[in-house]
């Protein structure tokens, strides 16, 4: 293997940029080139492609986001544009991909292996920290820590005005931003998504915090329970002083957490190896402090959140 | 005067804890006791007094909201409460108050020294930067620095993703902290309370940006422009990839910035010898990087804001 | 087992007040008392004892440092104050000891297990994360973001002014902040405690880096290398525009970050279980995402660090 | 006037960029070329020129540095380098030149008007906020932020192992940022550039409030002061848990505050204004919340600093 390309794809999410840099830099150090794609998918098709060397990726590892811009391509569901991805490869004699995102765009680069057998390896790298098979993905805890910031700062009004707030954390269909800046930031609850609850329930435990002199109470809703403005009406029918904060895509941008930093460097050259030892249809993880390497087919199952614990432990130390 | 009280009202805003012990430790310095009142002016209907000293201030200057709570009165509209407020002060022997708030606290304070010939002063507390007569209040700088943090987080998204975005910030009526969180958040457009907007000017200037190289483009609107949703769905008629995002609440909160810390030290100190110099309905201000003092019926009028030259400033710089 | 105390000893770190918290709402959970004792060893033996109830620990998740206050205790050193501690707790009818610290809280823990034969629980708070048998300390996320910001800072100068900036990190005789800040931070080189280096090497990389267009160098030194002056020194005599900066205690400090709270809030009720399991003389670690206990004589064998595989990674990705 | 150029010289300082980008964009908007020289006055001499258009200046407004980079020139103290740079400059046809920096700076731009009478406008930016004649430099709420926040968080490590600590901050022969960081951080004591001491005051002082509840200790030394090694051992002959800390580079560096951002784009649109106008030797200001033009003559004279006022507020404080 001489050359191999790479891209980011789907939502950005800090740490792309130092998975990228990595890729570049240790591809050169296996004297490999590396040709940037971008705009996903989509700059496969329409052959947006530059070579990268180690200076072009200078000074990006404090930069949210991906120098080489990312998107939701739909024409790559279309077989004939796919061919032409692949032409465009073949015309430039690439021999691996490297794809950067979630699990959509895990599933468009596990077709394109077993349409073309083109090599692909995956780096997780996504806010919701849904890819199932690692126990980290790229970007989670710079977003989750996003997330604490705006629930600390929240507290400040909710406690200053006697006030309940909902607030609502991205994370699409996964649980794990709320659980988590829930359980960091102190909040009194959590909704997760596919949970119901009893609006009654809920009232009385407020009613019952407000006499034993807790008087402010921040519920985070996961946003895929898909419920925020609605539990937000209904709770203010029986509770005054109800407020309600979408925190929204702040979430995904700003400088990436030591940690995603250190993800993406370590990932990055997790990749590399990969491809050049064979791995041709596989993703990078993260589990018990090590990079791990296993099949995409394993990543595109579906990941069994289980949150019991850290749930209940939330609810005890409210 | 021997003893004054003080207290908090309407909405919170970093800084006012400095302003707090700014009073309570220069009151001491010059040999005045000080009452803290819970809950703003319905504090001072219940009577939720207590003395505060030096050591009951101690850490607070790091922290966002106010540590004695603060409230929107309706009681307070009310003549009889006012009488029972003005008897719980003078029960008390307190023969001065201390307002930290906005426009709304002080027409309050401005009826309870006409009513009562009682002596107040007050110290514009209000991330809405909109107290005539003052060129900053207690909490813009903070609330200002986290939208403008928000802008810049949104960007990277915005930027990886060829995006649009339309970011809601607050300041009610004001147009201070849109104008003020575009120009340093490098906005490509800010549209502020009770401004119309030719629709199909602005998706002609995104689309004209994005031929020329613009691809991602930032429009800050002012809370007070009551627009936000309606503008995002108008303009995903004609654009693609536009996302909306209200910053909200996260904009009260948080640790005060150096400013805010200075103004509420340096105000603070200020009102208090404005109380001893007989200022009886007075306000603390800032202007011309000093603290001035003048009357509140100064202070409620409308603040005229004129931001023509920052607006054409931030289209200049787009 | 109906009463426990906790102390926190030694350096403190952030996420301290976390593990408290938690210790102190999920005893209450198990109808446990809890006695929190101030200023570490020195204040079981001064008896500065008071009983912490779940108000006690409210809006204590954002704050850095340990509202317990922490100690070197000298006089813990010698039995007869030891016996004076280990009266004060039978007296008061405590039956376990939760003890937040590094490794030489956990000797004298140790020590305290083996004369008295009182149950202790460790919980590893220590920046450095050089406590064996756990894979990561309470407080060094926060650290390592903190000390990797001031070298993304410094970066703005070096860039700025083509320097070389050596930077001295904290972590005493443990390389790990200096190893994970200089791979997040993208710093040129880093020098560990113990390591060796030719002078002549280092300004022979720096001035090749030079030519080949990377102007400005970052050398991460943890303060176990003892290293800075006397390097800085020798630098400045073969290279222009060398310039040291000491980070030091800031890296102590500040709001816990997301993780820092996680585990504590896990790491708290995982010590409360383990001293009502009978783990008399054990310590709360955190292995392949979960909490796990293991006894204490494990946890004062020295770690070994290995971090050849970063060391390596960190050159290639210069 | 058709073509102007802009350098940043001196150290460098948070917000400068902001300024560049304001003199290119307005300068476009003023049908005025712009010209960036890199490295301040010796890319002046060497001739290190390249035009700067728009697109040029994206992105840079959360950039700490300056992109231009800087340096403190040595040749250009020489006559005949001065001259070389003159000839660079009428080569290209550019008729007037932005300097971004300190008082340095503007001697030499000074200088450079007098023996050329080639029209020099200068913008004042440095951390220090030492530039006579105007109320802000650009560069120095970011800086004094910093410092505010290293001093909270070495708070948490004072206030829970009751030391005293002397925090060292930026500043040359200011002492701005000593000053309005021990009012904004909350610290018990500042020596500024040129205060003797008496050390038994001091001493006398902290056990004082040591006995009086005050168990934690911090004390500001402005880098002029030139004497926190000494103070520091002096103070341990007398005092307990006494540590130093110099905050250092990381003061120069990191993302602008909205308030340096703002400076940024409006100095840069008035220094523009101010070479178009024919304001030859003159430099922009910041006076009463608005930009001001004045010449560098007085710019040049000793800058008056009266801290009096705010040293007894701190000490009132305490």
């Amino acid at each position: 293997m001489k050359k191999i390309a790479i891209l980011t794809s789907g939502g950005d999410a800090p740490g792309m940029n130092c998975a990228i840099r990595s890729v570049v830099r240790y591809s050169c150090h296996r004297d490999l080139t590396v040709i940037g794609v971008s705009r996903g998918y989509q700059g496969l098709i329409e052959k947006e492609f530059r070579e990268l060397g180690p200076r072009d990726v200078s000074n990006v590892v404090s930069v949210g986001g991906t120098f080489l811009k990312t998107a939701r391509s739909k024409d790559f569901f279309i077989k004939k544009e796919r061919d032409r991805a692949h032409r465009n490869l073949l015309q430039e004699n690439i021999e691996g991909l490297v794809v950067i995102g979630g699990n959509g765009s895990f599933r468009a680069a596990d077709t394109f292996f077993r349409e073309f057998n083109f090599p692909v390896i995956g780096i997780p790298g996504t806010i919701d920290n849904d890819v199932n098979g690692t126990q980290r993905t790229l970007g989670f805890d710079t977003a989750l820590n996003t997330a604490m910031d705006a629930v600390d700062k929240i507290r400040d009004t909710a406690t200053s005005m006697d006030r309940v707030f909902l607030v609502e954390v991205m994370g699409r269909h996964s649980g794990a931003i709320a659980v988590y800046s829930a359980l960091s930031g102190g909040a009194e609850d959590v909704i997760l998504p596919g949970e119901g609850r009893d609006i009654g329930e809920m009232v009385k435990k407020i009613k019952q915090g407000r006499k034993r002199g807790k008087k402010s109470w921040i519920i985070i809703l996961a946003e895929g329970a898909g419920w925020t403005q609605d539990l937000a009406s209904k709770l203010k029918e029986y509770v005054d002083e109800v407020r309600e904060v979408v925190i929204g895509h702040i979430q995904r941008g700003g400088k990436p957490s030591a940690f995603d930093r250190f993800l993406g460097a370590v990932m990055g050259k997790t990749a590399v190896d990969g491809l050049l030892d064979n791995k041709n249809c596989h993703i990078v993880g993260w589990e018990n402090d090590k990079p791990i390497i296993f099949s995409l087919s394993e990543a595109l199952m579906e990941k069994k959140e289980d949150y019991s614990g850290l749930l209940d432990l939330i609810q005890i130390l409210t």
